[in-house]
Parts: structure tokens; C-alpha cells; sequence
């Protein structure tokens, strides 16, 4: 469009945009390493009004929007391919205000989520929501991904935290959805339709975050599990027992990724197939006592054949770096990702019914499991044979992956646990939907975004 | 329409229909007593087939249908005055399935809320949405108002227990929403569009429930609280001690109604204005001497002058009498009742605003006040002057109501808490939402049924 920048520069200002190629290629892509970035240009709106005047020109003039948070997603819902205007929040990174009897802070969109964690912490409060990216994404990513993490056992996901929220809508109304308040039943709840809705009905200008109380004491069991199918009967075990915090699963294989990357111990003297971690309140000596029984009828039941048990707040941190750093460990093995979920129960048929799909047709694949099980969320990833040439290793990979979500079909799982859809999954959606409902959520996206300029491309396909 | 009840008959049988006066009365009105039962026919469907087939050939032949389901709401909801078809759910009453790992329960819409509680009971779990009406009121119609109650302040709403629902939409798609997933980042989620929605976007013929433990050792504290000002302070000490699982109050005239409905004696030996129930969990001596330490600092700061403890299960359910019985007592005095919410931090000085706004205008007004303080969310029921002619009474309670919807507007406010807008509020909607967002939630009714056959002309006036 001729006259971009000028007009751009009229709604933000000369300083609140970017478009030297080092600035495109940082904010045109997100973690999702499978894009190239080719965005037009980079805004930095300071103010709602800014947001809400560049939205109105954006939708007069045909232009396409990508809202651009802390960009740690890895569905590429934050990517510009395609000359797209970047709208970047990160100079909209203000907390705004807190209510001590609410306990509820009103921040911008470009908050970094450990920002809030520590702001909640400062006033004696927690925010719950945590993940291995939380240094670096953004309280409006976060909504617009309905961001999950390794705390959702026992405090849910983002969209349980939103008490309040202000959009702009693709056609540049701003709407102030719900406004704090615990109860509210005045019709639709359009708060709830923004939250995971990655970008394409609008922009996350405002939110209104509730906390809670920190969690006191908090203390770390890791299990030795031999047998898949014995993990769900641990994790029962347990639940009946104690108030769980969090109950991660991982495989030998993945951890030892971690010891080799991280150069430590084994936890164990002798190694199993899988292990169990779990976290609690250690809140009084009966807690202990409570989960102390539960660990020997485990063991006598022989499902568990070893375990430890934190004892500092160090320890507590060395053990979960067990389950934290696998990714990282197996990143230069140019993993495949599936981040997939299937209800709890039905989690060890599941992981068997895949693990023997994937070996079936590529016997030469390392498969490495981790994953939130308290929440049937597993990450299921495989690794690049050495020597193995990466497009076609992308490409089997991709084969076997539509096999790989026939079965989340079949067990009427999500193809997508809390990584979005965005552009890599926008294909594979009919796997977890009916074309009946994404046939609506095409119509709802039409009612809020006539113009279609709301992230173009990502979760539906054109 | 000719041939309306041979239709009807195709589909779901003559022995599910009914189109006598006294069906026609009982069907055709909920607890809402402004209104005069009018439907042309009672439909009874035993199964999700019969339902869509009722949809399709309702939307092919443009007749509107009404769900029915306990017909408690108090806003018109369910109400059919207009010859529309009315859908009840009496006979789709069964409890699917349940599992013990996902702690998921699956039930038909017209599960009565009290059949969950129990069955939950029985399998050593709890079902927490509970309220007065819970012995008529039904699932189905619990999810499209998404009920709320006395226990909100500690296990939330009706929508935060939903992990699946199928709903037949207004042109008659049967959608299977979320399955059941605690993890689904796969778009829009439209179940939450639908939750709430009073039935106008689709009907509710399914839905899975998560369950949770059941409370140990409930224990109730009534507190003397003489200054409105200060019960937010008495909630906060509370709340940071101890976990309440309720936090209740209500005004000496309300407590009045209720000791001379029920003929019991005044629970103080001297009354004062307000009164605040709360209740926790008993979990160990510790907590109990938390509570009492809070309580102590309640009456060295004033804000307490006396309170009574729980000693037994039935001195718990006396207490709660006090509270539960007002709506019952006020009844023979033609309550004008408005169900209005602010942010838990505004109440004492929007109850204020409120009180004194209704003084000035109508001074022979008494106002009988109750609530669920903790999440905000206040009862204001004026009653009738003894003497004054009813529509009299009614018409200058409107004038005032809209004044103190005012009032809610400037506070930031919700004009229904928890009792939906149905055909009674909803030419109030436009003090809790913007224009825009009421000419978006038309055109979202618009996608999930264009013929605009489902529940017309409820919460969104035509």
C-alpha cells in the first residue's frame, strides 16, 4: 500500500515502528522453526486508542494483522509470512492496577508472564500459570493461546485466571468483556470465545488477572514406574491420598537426554522405563503421612519400584529440572513434536496404541515421551535418526503424524493440547473437530473479523 | 400449522406429547410470575435423535421451541407465551456414565441437580453447584444459565464443572464439544459460547460433569456485623486464615421475616444490622484456631460484636436456615427481587448508593438485602407496602430498578448475577454490555440458528 508508513506513523508515531530486515526476522517468526519470516512492517502501539485507530485503518484498508507477544509458540501462530503488519505489544507492558480485597491485577497485554509471577509474589499472592517459557511470553500470547503448563493438575489454565478482558475486534470495536467480576450471567460469555482464540477474532488489549494464595512448602516425589500401564493407578493413588500440585510423567529415554546434555546423575541406582514426578503441600505431618502411604501401597502393589523425596527447596528444584530440561536436551536431535491429550483415563492405551504405530512404520525412530498425565497431555516426540537427511525426515514424519492423530480421533483426544493450532496444525484440525463446527468457527470469525485481516491463515485454514 | 401434531408424532411418538390446559400451564411458565403460559404444544424427547429431528424439522417449518427444564429460573427463561413448542427434558433423566480416574460423570440434560449430588454422594465424590431450586432444577437448564449459588466462592460456577457437552444447534448440527478433555487448544471453544447462552443458540442434550472430594467436617460461623462498611474487612481476615467454602449475608429485616415465617428464635441475644454466615472445612485443630484468631481480630477491631460456631451437623443446617429460608419468608410480601453483582472490593459502597437512592425515591419501601458477599454478588428485594394495589407497587419498583441499574452501570456491575435475563431483563442487557457487544452476541446468535427459532426473543430483545 502506498503511504503505509506515513499513515502508520500517524497512528504511532515514527518511534513505534521497525521495518529493518533484523527487526522482520525477529519479529516475524516465533519459536516454530519450519517458517520463513516476511512481514511488511513492525508497530508497537503504546495505548488502546493506538491499537484500536491502527485495527479501524487495518480494516478499512484490506491489511492483514499478527499480533506479536513473547513469541515462544510452536504452532507458528505468531509468524508473518506473508507481509503482514506485525503489531508487537511489547512496549504496552505496564501493571496497571491491584485490588488487595479482589485479588486481581490489571495488566497490558505485553506483561511477561514471569513479570506478573513475581508482582503477584511482592504482594504476598501467586499466579499459578507457569511453563518453561514464561521468562519470555506474554500475558496476552498466553490468553490468546489459552496457555497451560505444568500446574494445570491442580490450578487449571489460563482462561480459569481471566476475570476480565478488553479486545479490539477486527473491525475495531473495543469491548470490556466481563470487568472483574465473579458472577455475571448477561448472556454470552465473549470473554471465554477470545481466550484461545489466537489472535483471529481480535487483540487482547487488557486483562484482568485473578491470584491466589502461594502454595506453602511444596515438595517433590520421583517414582520409578516399570510398567505405562500402571501410571494411572499411581497418579489415583495418590490423588485419593493428597492434594497434587502437579504429576508430570517421563521415559528413560528422555531423561537420559537430560543426564548426557546436563552432564549429572542418574536419580536412581538402577534405571526403569518410565518415572512419575509429583508435587504437593507438604502443609502438616499427616500430609507427609498421607503420601508416605500411598508410596508403599505403590510399591506393594508393585507398581512403583523405587522413589525420592525432596528435601530442600534445592533438592525440589534439582528433581524437577529432570522433567524441565528435556526439551532443551533433545532440541539438537531436531525433534518432531505432537503435543497431543486424551482423558486421563484412557492415557496408557493411548500412549501403547502410538508407541507401536511409530515403530511399525519407522523401526529406526527414537521416540522420547514426556508430559503433563495428570491432564492426559502427553508430548509425544521423535527424533532424527543420525545421518537422516531433515526434509525427509519432516516429510515420514509427517506421514506417520496423520496416522498418529487417526488415533487421537479415535480416542476423541485433541490434536493439539495447549500448543494452538496456528499455522503447522490448521490442517489437522478435522481430526478434533467435525466439519460442522469449524464450519461455525468460520461464521464466528466472520461476525468479529468481516474483513478477515485478524491473523490471517492461522487455525483455519482459507 | 396444519398437520403440526402428526408431524410431531413422526417424531418422537404420540406418548411424548401433550397439548392439554393443565400441560400447557405447567410447561408454559417457570418460577417467573409476570407471565401467562401460551405454548402451542409440549414436546417430550427420550434421545438425542429425537431432538435433532426436532430441530431440522422445526427450522425447516420456521417454528420457535422453548427448552424446558425445571422451570426454576426467575427471569422468564423458560417461559412460553407465544405458541412456541416447548421442549422439555423431564424424560432424557438418566446418569450415562462414569469413570472413576477422570472423575467424569455423563448425563442427560433433564438429570435433576439433587440425582447428580447424590449419585456423586454414592461414588464417594461431590457435585459443588448447589442452590435452592437444586431439587427441581435440572442439569441441562443448571448449563444454559450457568447456575451458580451458595458455594461460588470456593468451587466457582456451573461452568467451571463442564468438561463436555453436545448441544444440537438452531439449524440441528449435534456438536460434540471438548469430550471430556481437562486440555484442548484447538480453537474457539464453543462449548463456553454455549454455557449461559438460556438456550437460544441450541439445545444443551448432553453433558459431562467433573466431579470433585467431598467436604470434611463443614463448620458455620454466624457473626454480628453492625456496620455494612465493614463485613468486606471481616471477609478478608476470614479468607486469609483459613479456605472458606461459603461467605454469606443478610440484614436483620431479612432474618426477621425468616424467625417469624418459621416461628424460631433470634440466634443473639442482641440484634444488630447485618449478619454474616460463614463456612470451612474443620480439617484439624489448627485450623479452627486460625478461625477463632481471626474472629478475635474481627471484635478487637470493631467490626464483630458477637458470633455463634457450629458444634454439630444439625446446629450447621439451623444456621444455614437463617439464610436459606429468607427467600421463602419474603415470599407473602410480593418481593420485587434484583439480582445484582459488583466487584467484591465496591459492595459495601454500592449497597450503600442502592439503598439510599430507593429511600429517596420510595421512603414507605422496606428493603430486605441478602447475598453472596464473597463473590459480589448482592439480593435486593424491596417489598410491597401493606395496602398498595400490586400493579402499582410493580410499575414504580421498575422505575426505581432502573435507576439502581444505573447505579450497577457506574459501579461496573452485572444487572444479573446469576439469574439470566430471559424476557425479564432484557430490555435492561444495554447497563451491562456495550452497543457493540449486543449487535455481536445478535449476530453470533445468527450463526448457531439463522432461523431464529431457538428460544426467541429471550435475552436478546428482537
Amino acid at each position: 500500500m502506498d503511504g503505509l508508513i506515513d499513515a502508520l506513523t500517524r497512528i504511532v508515531g515514527a518511534e513505534n515502528l521497525a521495518d529493518d530486515s533484523l527487526s522482520k526476522d525477529k519479529y516475524g517468526l516465533d519459536w516454530t522453526r519450519f517458517y520463513s519470516a516476511d512481514p511488511e512492517i513492525i508497530v508497537f502501539p503504546r495505548s488502546i486508542e493506538m491499537v484500536q485507530q491502527l485495527v479501524k485503518f487495518a480494516n478499512e484498508n484490506d491489511l492483514p494483522l499478527v499480533p506479536s507477544g513473547g513469541r515462544t509458540g510452536l504452532s507458528g501462530g505468531a509468524v508473518a509470512t506473508n507481509r503482514e503488519i506485525v503489531v508487537s505489544f511489547e512496549k504496552m507492558n505496564r501493571i496497571l492496577e491491584f485490588d488487595r480485597i479482589d485479588d486481581c491485577v490489571t495488566v497490558e497485554p505485553g506483561v511477561i508472564t514471569q513479570q506478573l509471577q513475581a508482582f503477584a509474589e511482592d504482594k504476598g499472592l501467586f499466579y499459578p500459570v507457569d511453563f518453561a517459557s514464561s521468562g519470555s511470553s506474554q500475558i496476552g500470547g498466553n490468553i490468546a493461546t489459552n496457555a497451560g503448563g505444568i500446574k494445570v493438575v491442580r490450578y487449571g489454565l489460563t482462561r480459569d485466571w481471566v476475570v476480565g478482558l478488553k479486545v479490539v475486534t477486527g473491525s475495531g470495536e473495543l469491548l470490556n468483556l466481563n470487568r472483574g467480576l465473579v458472577k455475571n450471567a448477561t448472556g454470552y460469555d465473549l470473554r471465554h470465545l477470545f481466550i484461545g482464540s489466537e489472535g483471529t477474532l481480535g487483540l487482547v488489549v487488557e486483562a484482568t488477572m485473578k491470584l491466589t494464595s502461594i502454595p506453602q512448602d511444596l515438595t517433590v516425589v520421583l517414582l520409578e514406574v516399570p510398567r505405562m500401564s500402571d501410571i494411572i493407578a499411581v497418579l489415583q493413588t495418590f490423588r485419593e491420598a493428597i492434594q497434587l500440585s502437579a504429576f508430570e510423567f517421563f521415559s528413560e529415554a528422555a531423561l537420559q537426554h537430560v543426564l548426557n546434555h546436563s552432564k549429572s546423575t542418574h536419580p536412581f541406582t538402577a534405571a526403569t522405563q518410565y518415572y512419575a514426578l509429583l508435587e504437593f503441600e507438604n502443609e502438616s505431618a499427616e500430609t507427609m503421612k498421607q503420601a508416605m502411604k500411598a508410596f508403599e501401597t505403590c510399591v506393594e502393589q508393585g507398581w512403583v519400584i523405587d522413589g525420592v523425596v525432596s528435601k530442600s527447596e534445592q533438592q525440589r528444584r534439582d528433581m524437577w529440572a529432570y522433567r524441565e530440561r528435556i526439551s532443551e536436551a533433545i532440541t539438537p536431535f531436531t525433534p518432531y513434536k505432537n503435543d497431543i491429550a486424551v482423558r486421563v483415563s484412557q492415557v496408557p492405551r493411548f500412549l501403547l496404541a502410538v508407541e507401536q504405530k511409530v515403530l511399525d512404520e519407522y523401526p529406526a525412530f527414537e521416540i522420547v515421551w514426556f508430559g503433563h498425565i495428570g491432564d492426559g497431555n502427553l508430548h509425544l516426540n521423535i527424533l532424527k535418526p543420525g545421518g537422516w537427511d531433515i526434509d525427509d525426515f519432516k516429510h515420514k514424519c509427517e506421514k506417520v503424524s496423520n496416522k498418529i492423530l487417526a488415533i487421537v480421533e479415535q480416542f476423541g483426544g485433541s490434536i493439539s493440547a495447549e500448543h494452538g493450532v496456528g499455522l503447522l496444525k490448521r490442517g489437522q484440525l478435522g481430526f478434533s473437530k467435525s466439519a460442522a463446527e469449524i464450519a461455525l468457527m468460520k461464521s464466528v470469525k466472520q461476525v468479529f473479523d468481516p474483513k478477515g485481516i485478524m491473523n490471517p491463515g492461522k487455525l483455519l485454514a482459507p
